[in-house]
């Protein structure tokens, strides 16, 4: 039996994960090996990493140990004899949530958003790993032309795109306010740029990443800790000719950010509820923020399958959009730790991290990131 | 100058209207007169009539005295000299938001919405008048085959049309739920039930308008004095395969039944926000009810300008949509007080009340009345 | 090795066709055994029995024999390994476009037009037969209170489904000419009516066929037998206020019906191109027809895999549609060169033709059908 | 009575127009005097000066004398009495569709293609003038950051916008291919990049213009001189996977481009139709083309009034869609014969000209392009 070393959590605490040899995983007749290029950090990947009280809720210490990790690029190695479409040597990403194809809602193509799904790293090992065993129906194969270290953040990046475009990726020529500065945040204001949002206006408080909002296209930068509310929403006011935006983002989950994100929509605009709150019931101003304002507020959870793929691989391919920005830094797989440490860190240092299980192919990906800038060194 | 009968709100008190004699409006160039043939009570001229803090606010003492009534069907008798689309002698309602033509949302077609528009009845004087004097642009055309008494009442109709449908209008073969039976809540069932809803299920208390929603189409009547909101959830899931329903609407306002039109709908699936709250702010289950569940969340305000409308013509001169059970009651424009009172009533015994300043007018529509029902006498 | 009864087309020339015994097929692991419960006559299979060019060109003599039929419903006997979703004992109907998952279309939602599809009964054998084997994908899980008779006809009346609510479901009180009296626009007629279409008016030849149309719900038949364009077209100006209609339907193919579907419709309509035209190109008012008019055109092919479905399913347990007026005869599947006959003599004497295999399960539907009306006598 | 500066046509016969003194034009109460800045010809201005036959058809010798010219930008000198939103002094362009808003196109959100409708410039005195008489409603008012001599060809340019976007604006990171090379389509060009589509190819044969297209953003340009339209089919499958483009747009007019815009079109594509076709009839590949390639083909005529327009003015004010590549000169007024010139010498030297009434404007736009690029003399 091959093995193959693995971030795995192991036990039901804090940090409490390890770099192990593991079984290489077996597939079965609708599944393909995966062997992973490379695969990059989520603030999902932190709860468990940290096992705070949703880890514990949602995955529970009776399913450990279980391997980390589902934002992933890699290559096709073996695939199942039912595999139809996806052929060995083929390059990559996995759609992350694990639809059934039974699901109402995926037979009305709302895939992303079944009713029984898995999600990948979560309800199943994950892809921190030398080879992950992958459903065909999750595969997504992605242009060559797009390095591992993009191919991998391609799903939370996929999260900016749905945001941005919502429901009908009716936004060209849009005003657009975005509450929020995490990775997601930043992928969503260089999306909104390349799809011709006309103002784009980025709510935030880390001056770290409030400076990558203006690298990726950000009109007007507004720091909640140099303004209050008010002096945002005017600011918003004058920008709109009174109005309010035509778009406004909620990507960071709270009242107090909810709030702004109303405050700032205009009269008959359309809201993205992205960000996940802390509160288990949240204060709206119902009235005034939805029903009064003809407001079209869109729950946004994954990406729309396979449509958002679609075109954020035309947009990457296409030199629309370059989230070189984003993307921090690169380092080792086994290099774990410090990568949980610089995205726990305040203030905030780094973005978006990826993780290579090769060393070759970690030298190659900081020899493109070096071309492009002078990178902040990870090691 | 010639005067009317006008039902004028007098006094910043409770029941402070009088029937009284007043000039007939004088009209301006881009504007028409209209010989009220009928016009109907709105829960709003309820909470004018008997002066609550909305209407101290909105209104305020200081813009009294004014004529009550924004619910109108009726015939003009003159216009103005640069109206170019309106003729003497049409058959007209009267949309009730007296929109900016400037604004940014009647430019941009969300006409309804706007930033700076006046409601009839609200901003200025209503119908419940022998004439009115409309804007040539708030003046629709109606079907000559629609009587006096559906005309008059279609502005609420209107906003159970766009209830239903929603900002896509695409409803047909799905699943229904519509929390609240007040008269809006029971146009919206009929509405459902002629545009292919394929299940409607009505939750509300009242007997006297259940039973209407009963006639009106809905499928399942849940009583809340009988049920539990666990029960009424069974039941929903039991009907809908497990899911939910695709469509919620909400149409009370509070947080009770908002956390009802919530728990009813499917992952994936649209909530109509039409009922405005009692409470500043309501508490959401922001993260289940709107993030992860995909949901479409629309504010739903007025009715579309001119779309609803021309569909509304459309359904109730082909006969798709009987809307008889839902206007209970007929009576002359003087007994107006004893409409507000069969309103204010508990339990219920009327939904909607139309009043005619002609008797013979009055005379003919109880007698198209007589022919469809056995009908509750009103006086 | 059991054998079963099958249809079979065994020559390439016109009514070269034999019941034969032949092998039950042997499912795969992602596929299922059905037994048919019923079955009914498309004009696609009178093509293959009278192999005509389409078919000479489309299937070739080469594939020959091949069991004939696609319209289908009945009971699932046995499961692959892969099936996750059905069950042995589901009663279901299948989609008849056996799509591959991973085309493009299907990746984006448009299943139904993909580039590599199979058509069940075109490319491979079909349902003329006591049972067949099936992917599960393509499987559709009916409403047990649809009987088989109507379960099996869901193929073209989701073509009925698919042409009225066109890409966006909007029809709810528009107007709407449906030209062609064939059995899918017979169909489409009673979607429109049950989906609050206001105003329907059905353009024909058939006497037989249009008088269905009327018990469908037509609010108006013309019949260009006694009637020219000029005349038609006068009348629909007349019924639509100068204007034309808000959608037609073009459900013929053809030069004289395609000229005529574009004639009603109003400056920025709605064009459902669903008819096949016999001329390889048909001369098109272009300018005037669609760039002037601001026209909407949409080819319509197929059924939307399963919005489609899902809908029609609500629709027909809901009792919002009853089919029964189009479904005129029942027989045995060892009659269908009877069901060919009526299908092709003139004047038209049936509608929708639906064999069934199992001889009580006959009687059951025609116990059923007599319930509801005086059946023409099929035998 | 003062007079004013107007290039009127006079005869109908080719080139019968001259620079004359006519009166300034007096407004009624609901119309604004514009004093004109900046005005652009437009291939329908060459039609009017050629008197072709669509000219004499069109509008016809009884008509004449007429001003010519209908894209504009300039500043309000004068208001009427009935005016709300448009102040003196505001920098305002012209909608040139004069819809009537008691059309029912325009009551439906529909103002661009409306029944009864005036162009400007064609069924009324246009622009090519120093001053400009308009209806309050078709009033656009401009970012003061936009130059006039962008601001003047946002009517065209709206075109291009229209175009790319249809109806829904739904193109981020999709495929398109730009059947035609002439200013709309170069404007088109610019838009699709600006608004995120993935990969434009455009075809044309200008060399001229086939030079602007790359420098406004298209990726490929297949040049109909050197490719036949199977070698660019090839070309078309090879960068779409094989299946062709998700948007193909014909703004060209004819069988032949037609048929182009047709075949480069994947299934389930989105087709603009928005040339004008030289033939009365275009034979069209209708089932291929339309029906079983499950297109949607929209007519695209004139602006969304005023969707487009805020689109538009957001794009440009906020730099998203840099048009200074097809502007290729500008000039005095009264040198429009010149002008004229230009724009049908062949080989084309000349893709949007500007006139100025006012030498010191024209003298500062000048100044304004020669700071981006060396400009080709245009006197």
């Amino acid at each position: 039996m091959p093995t193959m070393k693995a971030v795995v959590k192991i036990k039901p605490e804090p940090g409490g994960a390890e770099l192990q040899d593991v079984d290489v995983p077996t597939i079965g007749a609708d599944e393909v090996l995966l062997r992973v290029q490379a695969t990059s950090i989520c603030g999902t990947d932190v709860h468990i990493y940290e096992w705070n009280p949703w880890a514990d809720r949602r995955i529970g210490a009776g399913r450990l140990p279980q391997t980390l990790g589902h934002e992933v690029a890699g290559e096709v190695v073996e695939i199942g004899s039912y595999v139809k479409n996806i052929k060995k040597g083929d390059y990559i990403s996995s759609e992350t949530h694990i639809f059934n194809p039974g699901d109402l809602q995926s037979l009305l193509g709302q895939r992303h958003i079944g009713k029984n799904m898995e999600i990948l790293g979560v309800d199943r090992d994950g892809v921190f790993a030398e080879y992950v065993m992958l459903p065909e129906r999750v595969c997504w194969i992605n242009d060559r032309c797009i390095p591992p270290e993009f191919a991998s953040v391609q799903e939370p990046l996929g999260n900016g795109v749905y945001a941005v475009l919502g429901e009908d990726a009716d936004v060209a020529g849009k005003s657009m306010v975005i509450v929020g500065d995490g990775p997601t945040a930043l992928f969503a204001t260089g999306v909104a740029r390349a799809t011709g949002v006309a103002k784009i206006i980025v709510v935030g408080f880390s001056d770290f990443n409030l400076d990558i909002a203006r690298r990726m296209g950000a009109d007007h930068i507004l720091d909640i800790k140099e303004t209050s509310l008010d002096e945002r929403h005017q600011f918003v006011l004058e920008q709109t000719g009174g109005y309010g935006v035509d778009i406004s983002l909620e990507m960071v989950g709270g009242e107090v950010p909810i709030k702004e994100a109303f405050t700032h929509l205009r009269k008959g605009g359309r809201l993205t509820a992205f960000g996940v709150a802390s509160e288990a019931q949240v204060p709206i101003d119902y009235n005034d923020g939805i029903v009064f304002k003809g407001a079209q507020v869109y729950g946004i959870n994954g990406r729309k399958v396979f449509d958002t793929w679609y075109r954020m691989r035309g947009m990457l391919a296409g030199k629309r959009l370059d989230i070189s920005p984003v993307v921090t830094h690169v380092m080792e797989l086994e290099d774990y730790e410090k990568g949980f440490e610089m995205l726990t860190a305040e203030p905030r240092q780094a973005a978006k991290i990826v993780l290579f299980p090769d060393h070759s192919e970690l030298k190659a990906a900081r020899e493109r990131m070096d071309e492009k800038r002078d990178m902040p060194a990870a090691d």
